[in-house]
């Protein structure tokens, strides 16, 4: 088959690798239909995360159709559409138990991380009973590609950890994909304030047709002065970090209102300072982690019942064979104005 | 009356003050049978809380017997003898009516601080419906006076903001008052690890007394390789922070488990440097706050039915007008071996 | 001054009564500008409450401006425009300090039971620094006058305490003025099925129009039989009592699904029969409750930021003079098609 | 192999049957170290629960020894000493993802119900990696069979769904296996008064040794009359109804304080009558369920840490050949004094 191959830092290449078999009595081996790139992988690229080494198929992303089930697998059978989740979870380890799947003992993020992943024809699920979802008839499976990382990690890491309510106040620093996500699922809570915080004024303006209902570019504005203004001085009830840099975090710390929870979104490179000689006393909450895709059954049923649209997070569709070009897009998505693509074969 | 003032950094005297009346209808006059010293009044005789000015009279623990009360005071009469609590509320506003008393609008922490306070003969109590709790028939009293800061403090900063659950591995970096405060309510919850980490050998004997499963001396060990190795590898489910330094805060930043919360009770005097880069995909949780007080009653009903002793924190007892001598011993903890010393009236 | 009073069962007159005045330091009194009727008046002039004694002024909803204020009040002053809650709340007894001010020692639902009530040119207002709501500049106070108790009663007992969630399938068992509120406010959690039942075709049309994905009328269809359809044979994840008669706890308890809740927020005068036999093993939970109206500053937030169109439960308007041709409409709803009826002074 | 094999109504044999071999590539075989006998198991053998067919063999707690595993069995290997837990979970429904596995689509409860259970020399365990539980080396085997259902029973479905909490007076309405297992788990949650009532004199006194701290014997006490007189006319926090029959649940909800919770753990055959026309207003809580089995790691962690000494529930011992005797104690309980007998082979 053909597969998007990590060959060393700065190095891939669409290329040939041998179609994956059923290894264990768990697994499923999927034809991809649908697929995307996200940010991880231009950070795997650029060689920054070490647990990729070349040769690995890269992705983690999809959706697809069953090819061949191993013997244990009883959910799903050839043929039948599914959607791919980015973390694997074998369902029966400790932290699977507790539904922190990304901590998952023999899972977690491993697709297009330490076994090959999603861009390519094929893919080997492993745990495919706890790792696949099916995919109800009729659904959009380009739009429901942003089910497999990008939704459940805005709104679980972002929305339920930063514990958003109905009437609240909430910033979102960073409108890249994850952030927008953030923006979307936040609306099933209906906050009162939905701040979107950013440099890229194409990103800002997507933002408001998302539904934030105030903007601040940081290029023209401080956003801490702003976001206290915003809130007769109070500060915000939620902060949610999409960026993963020192200063988008130092934002959400310097806004945050007594109680108030900052949910940690972005990866982050480097520590950050953390102000707790003034947050001490500030009884606020501030939140980690890696999304465990729980909730991906509940968001595949708000996004049947219509309450989001998963689709509007697309702007650039390409053929999986042309996913060289999709990379050049996606890695200048600030001058190409993207947000998600979309690889279809 | 007799009080103690503050004069200025270093300063300090056991002088004449006006004996305090009532100010407004929601006040009452409460005379002091006994009260304490909280390491809070050492800091700020060092002069590092300079919202207090000299003249203020020092305090916010405290038991009494109500002198007088204002018109639209219900709760209390004269006579009644009544629990302090160091956090004033009043109960109406927005911060109050989601039971967060620490930043009440017309509240929080004021005794001994913004307002006169408890180490004295008299003091005034404003909102006293919501500020003080009736004291059932037959209590220890000067246990009693545990209740109006440190055991909230290390109940509901500590142990419920770190969500001990049964069966949890529990580190407690700092057996201070607060952190033995924690150590005694966290046994509510029945964890099955209790490890106290500290440096000073008496305060480690004290906390094996009070529960703690493992005691970790950082004079001759390496705590975080210590608390590695009795939990298998993986970390603690919760952290308490009980010191207010950047050293035990690296402690605990370093043993949480994946999953696990932070609980930070210290008072902190500089910022930290957070490991975000290794956190952002531990899925944790960081908790920070001043006691509500919210949970005075559930904790009075915990020691009437003898599930805590309380007095156990009691080290050392004077009479107040020898709170010069108290200041003395409190001030030299560990030489003295003192957690917590009575002043009585 | 005019108000309406209890005469006994089936007797009520417009008429003079001395004009209230401040009792406690803690009282406000205000002057009403738009009040409103509620069901439960109707079963109290039916003589079924016997707590409310001849010469009542009924009501406990309504919208005013502050008159005066006791000598303790010190959120509000004269001239302020507030809410009225339905229950009052004194902010300091145990129930209260755990936010269940339905049960306040000293309060809880009063007005118009057991003191003079709303539906009055003046009301003395007790507890009033938590018993009444700032207004903000600009509102729709008329539409304010719904916070006064069927939204927060809907939202708080029905939709809060059956703990609906995204995704959900949710049935709403009876469309009058509680069921509507619950419908509403459903909807700040994105629900994907919201199914309304109801015996009277206009409010199941109300019903459409304010966000009810499915409507059955029980004069044509089975509700069970439907619901099971709808659901794909499991059933509701969340069922909202909102009559407060056997038959339609039934239909409650009949369509709820393994793991799901029963709300009862309907209003029961006699005992139902809990089919133990079948619901022991289905992990199923059930609430009951008076409104705390605890949510009261939560909900003016979301209808300050357009969350929530509380106006669309106004059907008919009148004069507070024309009180008794207002009872006439109301006391006919379904004829008159009549949802809730606003009387503006 | 022998095992105990329900012959239909008041029919049981302790005959041979095929040994049971691997059927599943998820299933593992487990050789009976030591099992018990249920109170489900006398309702079968009455006749009440059709499902169980005449053949079957009954019996659903059990620790043992793994003998062989299907292909895909990951987390144990033959020698592995196991809990086996009553509660069959398949780990990838959609109930089992929510932790729900009682009602696990291709599990729940099975065992001894509709295929063979544990009173044999071996059984066979489908989806074997979420059903068993690896045992702690040097632990109390005997006592852990109590894990595999009452202790989690207890703890799930009374103390957790009842929402103990440390200060809260809690009534226990049944002091038989299950709640004598919610008597002893309550206590991780450190409630101020455990109220066991029940008619045997022999049973409130083995609670008493529990930790009950008050008694009541129904036979000599008017149960509702005296728990209002224990709780000071306001009635209990959480009231577990661990029998199954109307009286019992009646106690429950005449005792239960405004705010409280009521858990039904008890297992019932006929329908109860609800005081809606009281409780309405009451804002109480009502819970059902077959336990999940979800907790039974933490309770493996308290049971590891000395937390609960689960072995004080055994009264009876003997082989598993003599399983017709131990049928006949554990059938006459009360007589014999019995609370659960273990079997050994």
């Amino acid at each position: 088959m053909k597969a998007l191959v990590y060959l060393g830092p700065g190095e891939k290449s669409w290329t040939d690798k041998p179609t994956p078999a059923i290894d264990k009595p768990t697994d499923a081996v999927v034809r991809l239909l649908h697929t995307t790139i996200c940010g991880t992988d231009l950070h795997i690229l650029e060689g920054d995360v070490p647990e990729v080494t070349p040769g690995r198929v890269l992705g983690h992303e999809g959706v697809g159709v069953v090819e061949t089930v191993g013997a244990a697998v009883r959910n799903f059978k050839p043929g039948d559409h599914v959607l791919i989740s980015c973390v694997t979870s074998c369902g029966s380890c400790t932290n699977c138990r507790r539904q922190m799947y990304s901590h998952c003992a023999d899972g977690g993020w491993i697709l297009g991380h330490t076994i090959d992943g999603t861009q390519a024809e094929y893919v080997r699920i492993p745990h495919a009973d706890n790792s696949l979802y099916p995919i109800p008839a009729g659904a959009d499976e380009q739009a429901l590609v942003m089910l497999s990382d990008i939704l459940p990690t805005g709104f679980e890491i972002g929305v339920l950890a930063g514990k958003v309510k109905p009437g609240d106040s909430v910033a979102i620093v960073g409108a890249g994909p994850v952030g927008m996500a953030a923006l979307l699922t936040a609306q099933f809570y209906s906050p009162a304030m939905l701040i979107v915080v950013d440099a890229d004024r194409n990103r800002l303006e997507v933002a408001q047709g998302f539904g934030a209902t105030h903007l601040i570019d940081i290029n023209s504005e401080n956003a801490v002065q702003r976001i206290f203004e915003l809130t007769d001085g109070v500060g915000v009830d939620v902060a949610i970090e999409a960026v993963g840099i020192p200063a988008s975090f130092d934002t959400c710390q310097a806004v945050i209102a007594p109680g108030g929870n900052i949910a940690n979104v972005g990866v982050h490179g480097k520590s950050v300072e953390l102000h707790l000689e003034k947050l001490w006393i500030q009884n606020i909450n501030l939140s980690t982690g890696l999304v465990n895709t729980n909730t991906t059954p509940m968001l595949l049923k708000t996004v049947q019942a219509g309450k989001i649209d998963a689709s509007q997070l697309i702007t650039h569709r390409f053929a999986l064979a042309d996913i060289l070009a999709a990379y050049e897009v996606f890695g200048n998505a600030a001058r190409e104005k993207a947000i998600k693509v979309i690889l279809t074969q």
